[in-house]
């Protein structure tokens, strides 16, 4: 593989998926010019068989770099990183502090379910959550204010001593609380409203969307 | 951080967990001397405060590598991969071949959430599950199938040209199916039937567990 082949990220064409979101992110931190392609969830685009025989999962985001796809966001992420060593990074230098960034991308991944569930991203960009949340979705908030608590104490404005993906990654699940009016923790906002006025943040957040169709 | 400090890994003492598994499985194959120490999840200890100041998200597992915790299975095979570079590789070599193993653990940390619901890892170890899979888990295994079939197409015995700790996670996840007496294509019950064969994965599978205690 060539290492300056055209690159290509596939998103949805509303743009809230938070895992096309933080590949976005990526990609401009890192200063890489890259095509956006937009596709239709709502009319199942990605389950073409052009698309799932290249992304194999046949979800967004995928990247194609040349001839080469990949699909899953931390993935995509750790191979732009490692592909373009020379780019601006988005993992930290340091061993440890990469692993805890690591861990921060994978909890928020995989953990927090039915928060992600009662306050989905089109609450963010489109029309307002109807419903407080849950008794569960209570428990899940609590939860990441422990975790985001105890990863920014000490009046931290970063994750680790430099920029991350990881602060994008975990400024976009506070904001599903924040743009919902569910109370946040005076620090924990601070934190997410700084990194939501970085501008390859703003570019993604900012972005006029067509009407929201359901899927 | 002196690379020869003790490393201990925090398990479930009923060793159900996936992701202790995977983590398991990577310090064996690295060759690394570890401790387990199990913990009874069914007594919430690892909502103990000793715990959980070091291990941020609460859960299992976690690695302890002299002072430095860490959780979050993907975050801790990474770190143990950059950390003991000098022993067996856990990830492929090549870039690309590292990228789309990476793209499967993703896939199955972050995905089939219904497959994984009907047929969670107790019904592996302990009773097998007492119902036929909804729709919905159907489809997750149709999902399940076409990736796994699609990285193994052409009759490969790994998902990369060398063994991978991913090669372990799916298998696992293929057992769920295969144990509990689900129909799994022939070639992809070879692959996982062959993985389970693996003395690392053994020495994790066959271990004899304590009478289960849900919680």
């Amino acid at each position: 593989m060539t290492r300056n082949a055209p690159l290509s990220l596939y998103g949805d064409r509303f743009w809230i998926s938070p895992y096309v979101f933080s590949c976005y992110v990526a990609l401009c931190e890192k200063g890489l010019e890259f095509q956006m392609v937009e596709l239709a969830l709502d009319r199942r685009e990605q389950r073409r068989p052009e698309y799932l025989d290249r992304a194999v999962t046949g979800k967004v985001p995928a990247l194609a770099h040349g001839h080469f796809w990949l699909t899953e966001s931390s993935a995509i992420i750790e191979y732009l990183e490692e592909a373009f060593p020379e780019h601006a990074r988005v993992l930290p230098a340091d061993l440890e502090e990469r692993a805890r960034v690591r861990q921060v991308m994978a909890f928020l991944r995989s953990d927090l379910v039915v928060l992600r569930e009662e306050r989905p991203t089109t609450t963010m960009f489109y029309a307002r959550a109807g419903s407080p949340l849950s008794a569960a979705g209570r428990a899940a908030v609590e939860k990441l204010f422990h975790v985001a608590g105890a990863l920014l104490a000490g009046g931290k404005s970063l994750l680790a001593s430099s920029w991350s993906i990881a602060d994008a990654d975990l400024a976009f699940m506070l904001h599903r609380l924040i743009l919902n009016g569910d109370e946040v923790p005076a620090p924990l906002r601070a934190y997410a409203e700084a990194q939501w006025r970085r501008p390859s943040i703003r570019s993604y957040v900012e972005r006029t969307r067509p009407p929201y169709v359901p899927y």
